[in-house]
Parts: structure tokens; C-alpha cells; sequence
């Protein structure tokens, strides 16, 4: 069918206002990586729409491509032909049941509005990511986003209580209740869950809110090497348990380059840090002593706490600010990967070793999220050109993975797999686990419409 | 194949200490109600062993029924012919990682050797319930079991970061590490956990840790009605947050029959109980006082809070011996049911009266785990005798099965769905999801030798 002819038959079920006319923007990937094409873009404002939307593709084979914030890193949500069918109109906050401990939202809506509207009912949704501001839950649930808080709240899925999604015939498949035990046949949600967009499209979830943070007490602390910093957060957990909220490994070389970016400067000088928060939410006025006094029983006295909202905000800044501050570096290719947390320091050692013998001049930055055992592997080639940096990008990843995958970790933490690692799932997923894939995409999308070329090699 | 083939065959991959040879008690299952049959029972020793007997079936289309525990209540583990193959001689603790807070298992481990190994290791394995002391890991992946402490630390569901399967085809698909983020594909881990032995082995699992309570405090509190029940548990989680580790709701005339059979008398008189638990991983002793104050604060004067371990116990003994208590109550049927808590007196209110309308000497047990909405409602009909009551199941189950769903509930909450409830999937599942089911099943199993007549309908 023509561009004309798909909108003309789309005009018949959904309001001009769902038919986005300049969407261009919407084409290309936040990392600028992909540009895409579509016949057509729509925002349908209702799940209704989203059906009739799906029931028309579907009869007319013609390929659909979900997109939530667009904020993806992997090139998910990078629609080649066909619809791209944007969520951004789907921004309901439905209900909050504080009983239940849930709240259910269109998959539309952005997650910082879905942390506002909890913490408005006096509860705490604790997915917490750089992009937040923009990001949807949708989209946070197809490729199931981590963050900041996944040591003591999980990813993602696991903060799905039910979900609401349209299948690729247009069919509703709707269990948008908090049912904290439910066993009824193979679970389905999960699958959805990570899915990126290729089985359905997600268009409400019910989801688990918590107790606001009463108390929260952050400290930075220098440590010796990553050994040190896995000793470290054994001790912490040992002693502070689930008040542990975050734990974040900075190399000494990237705190360099973002006290530089950020004009901030660096709380303490060692070649490995570590940024971690303590949260309790019942009010503990001695907390922050508590951790004094165990950082220096402990050994740990390269440290400086937190004493003012203030200084809490400038450690984070430094945090945060790495991505940013790596732009000056040159051609990067970064990696979202995790290993158990007891490899870590092998890994480092190991990945760091093999990339600087195959390429001499490789810059490496490496922070992240070191409580749960996934890293932001980053590397640099100060000689190339950042639009010849693909022609390496198979090396260095092979590198990267093959030492990965000696020390048990995966590809894959929490950026998911989108057109970027599609052609790597072989080397992590037998080819059993590939076969049951393709039964279960075949099974709900026979034709193939759903954001092909994505997730399955 | 003859049982006599089948055994001489399998004799070739096995050893002659696998093979069972006097095995009639693990054809029934605990609550009496199936005696299965089997052409031969298998204990295998080892992966590989598991392996050789898949193999061997699949190549067959010889029936196999994976057992663990048999101390499932909805006849999962019930074989009807073929290969019964019990995971008990499976039963080792691999590895504990302190570290990465995880535990390795062979399936056949006994729940409480799971819990004691962790605590030998100074940290916490959480599931908890009545039949710890003989269950096995396997098991309680295969149903998703719940228990006492699904408040704070979920589902099995919830505690599971890698699987070991065998495939029908004898195929091994490994994940066994501790990753905490981890997206690569379509999640098949959630495929097999609640799947009841229809899809493969589980022959291993790694699992979540925790921290140890260092302190905890136990109260028994009488209210008016589930009403004031769920009020408490809303005041409760907005004071203590995840500290609350146990809300159980137990009926007046519950708590009545436990109190005579434990021959322990009743905490306090009132109409509903709810006996709730507080813990802390970090010693704090002025936790009882705050408790203390709370309920006088809140109104719940009604109350008794334990202050020593004995009268912990006491508290948790009249808890535990509800079912046992209820065996002179006559024919029983049973529902293992779960609803969002905020319709939880609404569901008892109208379903009890749609009871009392069909049946007007039935008995009613409600009690359960009020903190996540599962209630085990027992219904007993006093007139009737045990071998006649199935007669009535269908249409007792019809009554609470309808009013569970006119509550947004389930009917499966933590016992799993086995050969008790699979013709009940449709009213809860679509027909897109069932289809989905038995694409799935049939990728994995297409001669359906796993566990047939279970799960699905």
C-alpha cells in the first residue's frame, strides 16, 4: 500500500490528531546512530486506537515499530517502513490503590510523572534513570530498564504487577490488577516484559510502589582497586542490609574527566571510587553516625558523607555527569554489560588487558552500577574518526564479550538488544532457547509485522 | 514398551541405586486424593542422569512426571504411566557467593536445608511455608510457591536468578549465575518457573540471599472486621514500610478451632485476627516500643506483642495449626485464592453469603496472607461424607471461582493450578494466551510426553 493509501484507511479510525504530520524528529535515535523511515507515524490517544491501528496492520501485513520516548540505546524503537506507532498521547495516570501498594498508568506516560503522581499518594515508584524525564514506561518495560535502584528494588520486571498489551492481531490481553500471587498456566507477563516491541505493544502496566525515603545518608569513598570496593560492599551489606540502596563503582580516570565537566571538585583522591547511598524509610536520625563509624572500623577512611541536601547533589552531579564528560574523548563505543559481582575485578583486568594489546592507544571508562554487577564499559579510539569508529566496533566487541562471557556475565544489562546486539544473541542463548524465541514470535505475529529486524538475530 | 523394557533400557544410562524399587508412596500424592501408577520410578544421581532419561524417553514417547517433594496440593506430581522421576537424590547445596548475595542448589534440595545453608553463611533464604521441612527447590519453582514472607521478599518467582533445565529432548539449557540485570532475549526463566513440570526438568537454580533479622517483633492484634484488617495493614506499611514481613488475617471462628486443638488459649476475643510480624536486619532495640505506641496510636488497643521467643511461638503456633485444626469439620473443599487486597472484605462478604444461599450448613475457614491478598478459604459441608464431597466441589468451586474473578482476583494463587484446576485456565486466561501456552509446550514437548493432563486444560 502507498504512504496515501494507509493514511487515507487509517483517517477511518483514528482522529486527525493521531496522525502526526511533521514527525521527523521522531525518525532518528537519541544516540543519532539510526535514521529511519516510515510510511506513516500515529499517536493514537486511546487502547482502542492502538487496536484498530494493529487490526489494520495486521490484515495488510504492513510492519508496525512501537516507540515510547525514543530514548533507547540500542535502536529499538527505529521504525524502517511501515507505521510508527508512537505512545506518547497514552499518558494516563489510571489509579492508585495505596491497599494494594500499586499504581496502573497508561504505557504512555513519562517516569518521572509516574514518580511524581507516587510520591504525590505518599509512596515512592523507584525506578530512577538518567533519561526520566522523557522515557516511558512502556518502553522501560520492553526493554526492562535497571537504573540507579535495582540493588534494593530491582529492574524493572520486577516492579510489574500486571500488564495490559495489544496483540500484533489487535486482540486485548488485559491483567491490570495487583495480584502479588498469581500462578495461573506459563507466565506471560515476563515474556512481554524485555520483549522490545516485537510480540505486541504494551499499553498499561500496574505496578508496585514502596515507602518514601525517610532518611537518606550518602557517602564517597575512595578505595584502592575494585577487589577493595567489592570488599567494601560485602561489609556494607553485612551491616546495613536492604538500607543500601545504591552502590556505584567510578574509576579514578572517569571522576577525572567529570570534575573537570562538572567544575566540581573531586571529594577525594584514590584510584577507584565509590558512591554509596544508605535509604530508610522509617526516620533514623543516627544513621549518618552509623556509617561514619563503620567506614572508619572498617578501614575505609579516604571518605567524605554527605552532611546537606547541597553536598549530596554535587556527589551525584559527579556520577551523573560521566556520560557527558566523555564527549571530547573521540570515537567511543560503550558497552551495557554485568558479570556477578565476585568477577568484576577480573573482569576489568582481563577485558582491559586484551583491548589495550589489540588497540594501544584505547582510552577505557568504566563506572556503573557495581551493587548489582553491571557496568558502562566505555572505550575510546583518540585516532578515529567518529564515522569510521564502526569499522572497529565487531573487533573491540568481540573482545569485550568474549571476556565477558568467561566471566559468566552477559551482553546485556539493561540497555537491551534492539538492532545493536541482535546478531551477539546467538553467543549467549543456545540455539534451543533462539528456537523457542521464534515459536513464541511466530505463535502471536505470524506475519512478522512487529518490529522486525529487532531483539532476534 | 513393557515396564520391564523400560527399566532394562534405562539400566544402560543409569545406575541400579537410581532406580526405585519399592516407590508405591510417591504415587500418591500428600492429601490422599490421586494414587497415580507408574511403569518405573527414577532417582537419578546427576544431571547427566536426568539427561540419559530424557533422551531416552523423548526418543520413546515414553510419559514422564517430575517429582520433588510430593508435597504439592493441587496432584502436579501424579503420574499416570510412564516414567515417574523424583529429584530427591539431586539434593546438593553447589556454591554460596557472599558477594553477589546468591545461593547455587540442585532442585532436589530440601527447602530447609536451602534456608539452614544460608544461614550457616550468616544470611537469609526467605521462602517460608508449612511444608519446609520436606519440599524441595525444584518444587517450589515448578508451582511459584508463596508462603509467609511474600510480603517483603515475593514469590519463588521473586527469588530466582538462574535456572538449570533438561529439555524433553534431554537437552541442558544452563543459566546458573547471579545476574542481578541481565536482558537478552525473551525471558524463558519465567517460562519454567510456574510451569509445573509440563516444559522440562529444572535439575538447579540460583537464588536470591538476604540479610539475616537481627531483630524482630510479633504482635497479635483483634479487630472488627477485614475491613479494619486492611486499615491496620495500610497504617502499618506507611509507619514500618519493608520492616513489615508477615500480615495474616485469621478468622474469629479460625482462631477458635486452632485454640482448642493447640489447647493454647486465644491472644484476645474478636471478630478477625491478624497476626503481623515485624523484622529488621539491623539490631534495633526500641522496635518493640514504636510498635507498642503505634497500635495504641492507631486504636488497636485489642492486642498482645510477644516478648519472648516462647510467646512468638505461641502466637505462630495457633497460626499453623489452623488447617490441621479444621480435620473434624467434615468433607472439606478447598481454595488457594488470591484477590487485590482493597476488595478482600468485599470477596469474603459476597462470597460467603452466596455460599450460605446454596449450601445452609456449610462452614466457612477463611484465613491467609492478608499482606500480598491470598486467602486459603476452606468450605466444609458438615452432612456430607468424604468419599461423596467431589460430587459438591464443582459446584462450590463455581460459586467462589466466580466471585473471586468479579473481584479482579485469582484462582491459583500460590498451590498452583496441577490437575485440580486446569479446566478452570479458560475463565482466566484468553484464548490467544492458551493457544500461546500450547505453542510453547509444543516447541519444547511436541510428542507431549512432559507431564501430561497438568497445567494446561
Amino acid at each position: 500500500m502507498t504512504p496515501q493509501a494507509i493514511k487515507q484507511a487509517l483517517l477511518s479510525v483514528l482522529s486527525p490528531a493521531e496522525i502526526v504530520e511533521d514527525g521527523t524528529a521522531l525518525l532518528t535515535d537519541q544516540r543519532r546512530r539510526y535514521t529511519g523511515s516510515a510510511d506513516i507515524i500515529v499517536q493514537p490517544a486511546s487502547v482502542a486506537s492502538v487496536q484498530a491501528v494493529m487490526r489494520f496492520c495486521f490484515e495488510h501485513r504492513i510492519l508496525v515499530t512501537p516507540q515510547g520516548g525514543n530514548t533507547g540505546l540500542c535502536g529499538a524503537a527505529v521504525s524502517d517502513g511501515g507505521v510508527l506507532l508512537n505512545l506518547s498521547k497514552l499518558n494516563r495516570i489510571r489509579h492508585i490503590e495505596l491497599a494494594d501498594n500499586a499504581i496502573t498508568v497508561d504505557a504512555g506516560a513519562v517516569l518521572q510523572h509516574v514518580q511524581e503522581a507516587a510520591a504525590a499518594a505518599g509512596r515512592l515508584f523507584p525506578l530512577s534513570l538518567a533519561s526520566e524525564g522523557s522515557c516511558q514506561i512502556g518502553g522501560n518495560i520492553a526493554c526492562n530498564a535497571g537504573g540507579l535502584n535495582v540493588l534494593r528494588y530491582g529492574t524493572m520486571r520486577d516492579l510489574v504487577l500486571g500488564l495490559e498489551v495489544v496483540l500484533p492481531n489487535g486482540e486485548l490481553v488485559s491483567h491490570l490488577y495487583p495480584l502479588h500471587k498469581n500462578t495461573t498456566g506459563y507466565d506471560l507477563r515476563h515474556l512481554f516484559i524485555g520483549s522490545e516491541g516485537t510480540l505486541g505493544i504494551i499499553t498499561g502496566a500496574t505496578l508496585k510502589l514502596f515507602a518514601q525515603a525517610e532518611t537518606v545518608e550518602t557517602a564517597w569513598v575512595g578505595v584502592e582497586s575494585i577487589e577493595q570496593a567489592v570488599a567494601l560492599l560485602t561489609a556494607v551489606q553485612g551491616r546495613f542490609a536492604e538500607r543500601l540502596c545504591s552502590f556505584e563503582l567510578v574509576s579514578g580516570y572517569a571522576l577525572n574527566l567529570s570534575s573537570e565537566f562538572s567544575r566540581l571538585g573531586k571529594p577525594v583522591e584514590a584510584p577507584w571510587h565509590v558512591l554509596l547511598e544508605l535509604t530508610d524509610s522509617v526516620r533514623h536520625d543516627g544513621l549518618i553516625d552509623l556509617l561514619a563509624e563503620f567506614l572508619m572500623e572498617q578501614g575505609f577512611e579516604n571518605a567524605v558523607i554527605a552532611h546537606s541536601e547541597s553536598e549530596r547533589n554535587e556527589l551525584w552531579t559527579l556520577r551523573e555527569n560521566i556520560s557527558a564528560s566523555q564527549r571530547n574523548l573521540g570515537a567511543s563505543i560503550k558497552h551495557d554489560i554485568a558479570v556477578p559481582i565476585a568477577h568484576v575485578a577480573d573482569f576489568v583486568s582481563r577485558c582491559g588487558q586484551a583491548l589495550q594489546t589489540a588497540f594501544a592507544d584505547i582510552q577505557i571508562v568504566v563506572f556503573g552500577h557495581l551493587g548489582d554487577g553491571s557496568l558502562h564499559y566505555n572505550t575510546f579510539l583518540p585516532q578515529v574518526l567518529s564515522n569510521e569508529v564502526y569499522e572497529y566496533e565487531d573487533a573491540v566487541n568481540t573482545i569485550v564479550y568474549e571476556n565477558v562471557l568467561a566471566c559468566h556475565g552477559t551482553i546485556a544489562a539493561e540497555h537491551g538488544i534492539g538492532q545493536v546486539k541482535n546478531h551477539w544473541l546467538p553467543s549467549v542463548r543456545s540455539s534451543a532457547e533462539i528456537a523457542l524465541m521464534r515459536a513464541i514470535k511466530a505463535e502471536l505475529d505470524p506475519h512478522g509485522i512487529m518490529n522486525p529486524g529487532k531483539l532476534l538475530p
